[in-house]
């Protein structure tokens, strides 16, 4: 998905050109192409070959981060990885084991760090405008499930779907220290099946000592439900959903209703997906850290494990 | 109405005992004074000639109102009068010019005056809050309009309906001096035939330079619409409806939806006759004037003359 | 607190008379008494021993309800009791064991469950308006910590201020079956001190399947924040807070700036106290059980006792 | 302006190129060109003598649209013209007798027709959700007057600025039969001296019988308030003012603050100009009528000469 709308949006960027479209499927490899006046392949190679071609966004399946990530960073390219890295921590700290001489420019496709609302709730809460940070509380409620064959193989609600919930509290809040959870799978049978959650409820403590609530669901009927609120000291700051028009209707049997929330997440957090980019692109030209590295995709998972084992044990797992 | 408020609260304004109840149906004046523990009477002239009684509220027919006012007055009571005095200008001065000389204590029943929101606008305002005023913004529409029969007697929109706004206009800025007004009856043969409107929009310009503007209905399908804006060269107030409780709903076709707004005055406006009544009887007590006098309710009755004016010969009239 | 509402609601509730103001300290007792019309003692004894007394509210010191209760039972009185019933379990099984088979009216002061706003959701909900509800979200912050003489009392944070979101968990799911709890002093000497809690995250499994989260804060920098959310398979109700007026602000630095919000619970929860004095007095009068039993309040301290374990093992709690 | 963004989202609009950027301004011209992949010009005869150019974007100074138009449809261009057409009626007419018979095609630049809010007001409306549309309200308020400068040469606040108001009540109502206006330069020497107003109310009677209200101000506190309501006879829809982000600060003093409104036109109505551009390419492309035409240009601007005859005679003007 990323890589998709990486293309739409590389084309958009002034300062980036896309050189290159990859992708196994040849019609959509050449149609992409085609549309972005860019050339195609459907080997991988071609682009981490190419010496002219700079940096690389790597929007494959999860299970091929990995081999991309590897046989990017050796050919020198700067990187643009969607989250999660893996499934798996010991394959990651393996990758990190072999890459991190080379000092790679791995960016993560965490693009909700770059959505404007979330932006400013962590700036005007850094500036000291509600005190200290004691709690936060995220919102996040996909409109529908994955379909069942997706479920299996995702990697669990964690991994795949509060991947960004954990990210965003280390994006707010800093280092996680601790982390419990609560789930349950609804009475589904597809998520009983796949030993997955229809919702979860995450609590955690911050090295800060603030506490972080995740509240998450598979599905919510009325939309992609996407909220975050920052309580502090001196008061607190709530980013709340977006919907397409600012339409309120009122009749016999309400008033001030409002549409439909912005749904999916191609819509809800274009602006986010923009803004991400333009750092990609940025950091790239101007040979510097990206805002949101590996170990920051690292860290996000090592708390959906920690999350796991407390759905597990029913206990509270430290985290180092 | 008021009348029956009053009995309800005068109970309870701890330095206020109700007396006497006075209606001209029996059985309603003997239910009354039986639930609130006062005498009870059908003749008004009970009231009047009891000296223990310090202060009346007359709530009866509007045009019994300048009878009852000038007995009162006679009788060295003070008074508690609904809107409007009268329907004639002329009836209303020649009682005021019997009545002058004995400086008799009038308040009137502008209960919108007393509404906690459109208080705290004019207070905020008054602190210089938005900067100088340069315009407000008045939306009143009722729920439903009255009975055909009760349209005929009610002496029309402006002095029935209105009349609370242009004391409203007036409770925020002061005098006004121009009044401009367009009306529609929407087709409806019970307007056309009352010679009413069904709806009106009024312009005013108020001495201090600042534009009213009132939006009237008497019919809204969401209840009892009753806002404010006041607007200022550094900002803005707006004061609301009020729904019963703090409930939103999402579904899947709306988010946010709020309930039925508050409907009807009974409702919507309790906390301003409670507030009316505790300053008639702070009033009464402290020998002092009411918030709210005679030359208001004249006042307003001017402004509604005028807009009537204004409709029939679609120009804008001064107001002297 | 709550026996003070109740005198001044008792008087306005045509069906109920006061009768009798017990408070050892003598000036209270008499200016209550005279207040409202009613006889004045220092001693309970007084209101036991009179037949013609059918109900008493009894708000004492929460380490004097199992005696009152003992003794209002016994004089066959029916009781409203405030919460919590005892800070200790055993004690509160051993009193009803006691007097459970004199089958004794007794109501608990939940005063929540009467608030309009929760209601509505419970109402709506039962409706089915939002599908199976899946999920229950409380938000309930403290405008200030009380003192610490009083935290040290007071039982802590869970049985003295949590109290009411675990009963308030119960009436809108049921029962509860599961306990996860994390909290935090926030640094701060006075909690730490009295072993206690500045903020805390609740997270709880009812019998129904759904999760509850509930957030908890000793302080609030903009009032009393009492907030809920039903979120089900068709949808969700949110009940927010109060504002005493409602009037929005718009400035050159912000846009809908509503007032601060009600606070404390007297004003925020003062219709609640008033539906549960009115549900207690017909209860009374028709001789039916009260909506709010002795059983809720053990069950709500049970809750109380789980979240502390949780917090001290680290822990999900079962709950028989 | 309308031209600089034509040229931006030209170029995104997959069925249109730009292919020639004129300007008088050479380094304008150059620079746009350069930035856009076009040929540049000073001369507007370089477009319209281009055979290969299919249509032309009028976005010069009023007083040279005319002009501009009759070339460009001598020429046999099809056009978008940046309203108003021109500040003189009789002009407007005269260059209408000279064209019409080829019956050209001219898109008038009602940009806020294109408003997705706005939109969505009107086809709900059209749909009967609201029932017979009685009453449309319209809120536009510019941030800061024009410059003194240009204040004399902009044909007054009804031509330049409520023009784009006389449009939107006739795109959701239709004709408008009667107008009727009071209007203030709040006592300021900058309109004074330009015969021209700080603000305005503006009523108007739709030919379906519908009251309309505009209120206007040339300078806005907060921003860039642009609010519509239509209110029928089963409800209300009310399109508001959109904010940056999502984000709702609490603090001691205020609760529920959003953020400064959108601010200016470029960015308020970014959806809207794009909206209306795609509108233009693909009327263009499938040879038919623009939604908004030369007529509708026209309408408007002689319901702001009534609004001008109403301040200045306090009459109510009709419309033919």
């Amino acid at each position: 998905m990323l890589a998709e709308l990486a293309i739409d949006d590389l084309v958009l960027i002034a300062e980036a050109r896309l050189a290159l479209v990859v992708d196994p499927i040849e019609s959509a490899a050449k149609a992409l192409g085609e549309t972005y006046d860019a050339n195609w392949s459907l080997d991988p190679e071609d682009a981490f070959a190419d010496r002219s071609i700079d940096a690389v966004v790597i929007g494959s399946p999860t299970n091929t981060h990995i081999d991309m990530l590897k046989r990017a960073v050796a050919a020198d390219k700067k990187i643009l990885l969607e989250k999660p890295i893996d499934l798996d921590l010991a394959r990651i700290d393996a990758a990190w084991a072999q890459i991190r001489d080379r000092a790679p420019f791995v960016m993560l496709g965490f693009n909700r760090r770059f959505d404007p609302s979330f932006r400013e709730v962590r700036e005007r809460a850094a500036r000291g405008e509600i005190g200290i940070v004691r709690a936060l509380r995220i919102t996040s409620r996909d409109p529908q499930p994955p379909p069942a064959a997706y479920l299996g193989g995702s990697g669990g609600m964690f991994k795949d779907m509060t991947i960004h919930d954990f990210d965003m509290a280390r994006f707010q809040l800093g280092d996680i220290v601790e982390v419990q959870a609560m789930a349950s799978d609804n009475g589904l049978d597809a998520f009983r099946e796949a030993r997955d959650h229809a919702q979860a409820v995450i609590v955690m403590r911050a090295a800060s000592g603030a506490l972080v609530t995740i509240v998450n669901s598979r599905s919510c009927a009325y939309g992609y439900d996407q909220r975050l609120e920052a309580f502090g000291d001196a008061g607190s700051l709530e980013a709340g959903n977006w919907t397409a028009t600012t339409v309120r209707a009122a009749s016999a049997t309400r008033t001030e209703a409002a549409g439909p929330i912005l749904n999916f997440f191609l819509e809800r957090y274009m602006p986010a997906f923009r803004a991400e980019l333009d750092e990609f692109v940025q950091a790239v030209k101007q040979d510097r850290a990206p805002a949101v590295g590996f170990a920051d995709g690292r860290a996000a998972l090592v708390l959906a494990e920690a999350a796991s084992e407390s759905v597990a044990t029913g206990r509270a797992v430290r985290v180092a």
